[in-house]
């Protein structure tokens, strides 16, 4: 079992790894940029150490700064968290090379899965089902046209190497596309280091529904469930519930099993998501990537599931089997998580940095809060916006929405604007009280200005 | 169902009422002393009004004052929480003759229980083991040494109209019978106007071992499994959990059946506790007392059956019927409730009052938190010194343990002294891991003292 792990991390998911560890008494070592020195992982890990700078790649991304910490403390792991270095394939390698354990899967399977044109192919051939689309990198304008008489417009312009909703357009006729491919290896290739696009059907009305996987290194894998992020702003997610209001029992199942088939093609360990564009008209599910870490969305879960998805990812890591099968998952109740950030929704969510004056988060049964925010801290800009996570749980959605409006009505933060008010307009909203959205539904209905 | 609820209460409970309140869409009225007019509870609620001085006795008591407000605001019934009016059975019948509904019992069901030894004669009707001891009330001396004579010393001595731990008094010879009677009697004329004492077999290894039952108006009873509190200070509760590492599913399932023909031959309605004396050695448990209210430990029964106990208090007492059987009722997982007193224990548990600096619960996965508490509140020294229940869920009582351990050791209260250093030690304590204590464990084990 892992000794001592480091988190290359900060914030809230710095925060629940080093809770874990804590629980599993393993010993935890933060690292820090100059400008979170006061920020609650630091105070909560057994050890910290600043690595660098403001700018998260001095810092966050100082991969040099992260292994000498790793090394000089004799950590025997590290846990990448979510974003940062966390489907980083050069770094997994490298932390191979210096022998101690990347909380994750192996290189290639990262490599595979995050390499966007590879993962699709490598889908096909498992048998995943996939938008139609190109086979492979777009080399020229000439094959994306011949590819669009076949597949027909809207299609989508696809970063191989993007993700999270970066490195994405959408083209409805001949000068869309060609103007789309041009911009988008362009900023590919300054964003991610690799031009590289490829061309789907682009599936206009679709619900993002995600499976999470959970698999060791024996070849044991499962799935947990599914989550419905369809809202989104900005291709950010803003709100996620399990189970999906859109799916019946027949579709989940379809979806659990190809959600295993995909981890199983790239020999998947660890916790992982395969996302899913759900065409719920026509009752149809395309793979759209595989997201090879945790997920912020990841509590919600833990919560119906009861399973510690960051503890799994540790034992795993660790070289333990899973002590589950299929059968012993069990799914009880409804799961909601509302990130709350630190943007101004009166004002087309302007980042809104500063001081938090008084803070009180909410409690009471079913309330989980997860969070690196207290009272007379000061949120940095320089990072993700996201200052907390309320994720309440209920015997129904009815409940679990009552509970969330009950939560968000009592959390208490003074001192800057939050997105707060934005979700308890969202949470009355009929369309969003019946389950009835999709991906465009933020487009659609300006919450905000809702009665 | 009931429309608007006057809480009658203070504290954690109120809040927690209140924010079952929020989630059913029932309006909420809170009532405070003049002590607590900066208190959380008077902040949540959807009105607040001001029912007599610091007083317990002129506000949290004030029987017309509380009725009163209940009146002019249109309330359509009061919940009494625990502690203060909770088993006032003249309160319960005052509300039912103002036409307001009482989230409780009877009063007739208040009545037989909150009397001691009519509730050991209505407990030997039904068959519900009670231990060995006098038939209702003790009129002399003489009649208390022919007992004794029977049962054979050490004995206890209680209070009818006792309770909590208050009343009660051993004997272990003559001598001390005698004295014990007279002052028992005298305390008890004095504490509740009712001197009559009855005298009991004294069991002196015992876990104090509870049965949480739930009923509705029309004999459907249910029992919702037991909690474990033999941990206590001076007879009062310090950490509770669920299920108890004593039993084993015979007994478990003999006492749940116990518990059930108590409560249904008072025709209880509402959410209470059978509580029992488990005389481990022997295998065999007895009636000792039952509570007719929500208690302080209610969490850890919510949160391995994921039934909540307060919505299902007020839909009772609306007049619903359980939607639940008892085969419905499942048991998942490990509970344990730490309370968290303002007090100092390295100073013999010195009631600390003052003024919280900072305040940051613990957060995260499987940690409930309730609390009337928030950064800059001033804990009025004239109440209950409890300022927050920390509740930790896991798969086994070993991750519930090694999550209470987190959870305490990152909950920040600064200015005031608490029992958070006592709890810590607690659940490092050897026999405390095995599973291995009665309710005189803290009077054997100096746990401020232990390494």
């Amino acid at each position: 079992m892992i000794k001592k792990l480091l988190i290359a991390n900060r914030g809230e998911i710095a925060v629940r790894i080093i809770r874990a560890c804590r629980e599993m008494g393993i010993e935890s070592v933060a690292v820090f940029s100059e400008a979170d020195r006061e920020a609650l992982h630091v105070q909560l890990a057994d050890e910290a150490y600043c690595i660098g700078p403001t700018s998260s790649k001095d810092s966050y991304l100082n991969v040099t700064n992260i292994i000498s910490v790793a090394i000089l403390t004799a950590c025997d792991a590290i846990h990448p968290g979510y974003g940062f270095l966390a489907e980083n394939a050069d770094f997994a390698e490298l932390c191979r090379e210096c022998n101690i354990t990347f909380v994750g899967p192996s290189p290639e399977a990262i490599t595979k899965m995050g390499t966007k044109d590879i993962a699709r192919e490598t889908m096909r051939e498992a048998g995943v089902p996939i938008v139609p689309g190109s086979t492979g990198i777009i080399n020229d304008i000439d094959e994306a046209l011949e590819l669009v008489e076949k597949i027909q417009y809207p299609v989508i312009i696809k970063a191989t190497a993007g993700g999270g909703g970066k490195g994405i357009r959408v083209a409805k006729n001949e000068q869309e596309l060609i103007k789309g491919i041009n911009i988008t290896q362009q900023e590919a290739l300054t964003a991610f280091g690799n031009p590289g696009v490829y061309i789907e059907k682009y599936i206009q009305d679709f619900r993002h529904v995600e499976i999470q996987v959970l698999a060791d290194s024996y070849g044991n894998t499962l799935h947990l469930g599914e989550r419905d992020c369809s809202i989104q702003r900005r291709l950010q997610k803003l709100l996620e519930e399990t189970p999906s209001p859109a799916l019946d029992g027949e579709i989940r199942a379809e979806m659990g099993n190809a959600a295993v088939k995909a981890a199983k093609a790239v020999d998947y360990s660890g916790a992982g998501t395969v996302e899913f564009i759900y065409d719920y008209r026509n009752r149809k599910f395309y793979f759209m990537e595989m997201n090879t870490r945790i997920q912020v969305e990841h509590p919600v879960t833990e919560l119906v599931t009861g399973i510690d998805l960051v503890k799994e990812q540790i034992r795993v890591a660790s070289g333990e089997r899973l002590t589950l099968n299929q059968k012993d998952v069990t799914f009880t109740g409804w799961a909601i998580e509302c990130r709350i950030n630190a943007e101004n929704p009166e004002k087309n969510f302007m980042p809104s940095a500063g001081k938090i004056h008084m803070y009180l988060p909410p409690g009471g049964l079913g309330v989980r809060i997860d969070s690196a925010a207290y009272p007379g801290y000061t949120i940095p800009p320089y990072y993700d916006s996201m200052i907390a996570k309320v994720i309440t749980y209920g015997s129904s959605r009815e409940e679990a929405i009552a509970r969330m409006k009950r939560a968000l009505s009592e959390f208490v933060i003074e001192g800057i604007h939050t997105t707060i008010p934005f979700h308890l307009k969202l949470l009355e909203h009929e369309k969003f009280v019946e389950g009835q959205f999709n991906t465009k539904f933020l487009e659609l209905h300006d919450v905000m200005k809702s009665s």
